[in-house]
């Protein structure tokens, strides 16, 4: 079933109780997969007192020790996030979320990714995420606890694999989709190429690779033209050394 | 607004902690008005702390010592249940649920009931209520904590207020879309630039252009991605030449 294809990431859990109840959340709604990220405390009893029954969760979690170990080998990372930025970028309700999850979860690993109960996900990891998600919520206090915001997502993922809707019209590929590491790669490498060529001041660097993912991350690369465009960026190095 | 019309009433809760926690959730998403049957403990320097700002709704709290007190007025009643009983029932899940308070609370006041931590409502209490409500599960593992209940319902409610008169999600643009014309500029600059590069050979292209063509497509460029895009072509370009 897709719900065994859906990871839920916590990142920098201050609170243990947060993440047994979390734990429990994820039960409730048949997710099991469950990446603690530079948890501050775990394993610890209080987070296995308020898993309450969910306790198998919290054992077979995944410690974690960046967001980029936590979603190695997925194909699509969405992250939870309440605050608007400087730049725009993909983003969706927690239903459509729901939706898109199983959806992608027919093809390969999907991952949500949850923030610090107090500053959320930073910019960096953000920039991980293909979709932005927000939780629709109370302009005038859209703080929800951790845990009451994994149970949120948790059953629009159940909601939506519940639905049981035929997989909608997809578009031809010519190769598998490449993973979220892959075309992490290519953003390394396309990153360095662009300071060789003297397009990218490191020391100033702005919001260019921002953008560029933005645009590759709407592409949904395939292996394939990952390999493509890392050859084109070798050529391109090798020309430029002589 | 509907959601004024809306109690949430929390028969027997044992955990002061509860409490606060199901406010908070209220509170999110623009619930107000709490109604406590018989708590256990109330008020309670916990119930405030894991209100976490939404303390006001504590302070506002109805306390009753019966349900019918607590559902007094109201035109609709509906009981969260998770158990089967030897009589069926209307009953609905949380979704529709949630369609229906609000349509209900368009002409009066709507009540979503919940029972104790461990036991629920009794038959009793659930003879009060016009459906029956559960919230889908799954079914090795149906045990959600009381606020996490809470906050799946009042979002259901939320999303149920606001539905039809949201537009759908769009993309968030940083500037227009490009024209034909100018990604078809881009296309020939990036040909060209890779047969600089010795990537592309002019005598023997194969496929080359028609699976960038398809990749860039794919992401519907904005105007100012064919500026950076160019930018970084007429870069590697000008390192070319030397």
């Amino acid at each position: 079933m897709s719900l065994a294809k859906v990871r839920i990431v916590l990142v920098g859990t201050t609170h243990p109780g947060n993440i047994g109840a979390a734990a429990r959340a994820m039960h409730t709604m048949g997710l099991s997969r469950l990446y603690l990220v530079n948890p501050a405390r775990f394993p610890c009893a209080e987070a296995t007192a308020r898993a309450s029954g969910a306790d198998e969760l919290l054992a077979q979690a995944e410690i974690c020790t960046s967001l980029p170990q936590a979603i190695a080998g997925c194909r699509m990372v969405f992250g939870l996030s309440a605050r608007s930025r400087n730049i725009s970028w993909p983003a969706l309700d927690a239903r459509a979320c729901g939706a898109l999850t199983v959806q992608e979860a027919l093809e390969g690993e999907v991952a949500i990714v949850f923030g610090r109960e107090h500053s959320g996900l930073s910019n960096i990891e953000l920039d991980h995420c293909h979709y932005w998600v927000h939780i629709p919520s109370n302009p005038a206090y859209s703080s929800l606890n951790l845990a009451a915001a994994v149970q949120v997502m948790a059953y629009e993922v159940r909601m939506a694999a519940m639905a049981g809707a035929s997989p909608p019209a997809r578009r031809p590929t010519e190769s598998p989709p490449a993973s979220v590491d892959e075309v992490e790669g290519f953003f390394q490498h396309l990153e360095q190429t662009l300071i060789e060529i003297g397009f990218l001041n490191p020391s100033n660097p702005k919001l260019l690779m921002r953008r560029l993912r933005r645009l590759f991350f709407r592409a949904h690369l395939e292996i394939r033209e990952v390999n493509i465009l890392r050859g084109i960026l070798t050529a391109a190095q090798d020309k430029v050394k002589g």
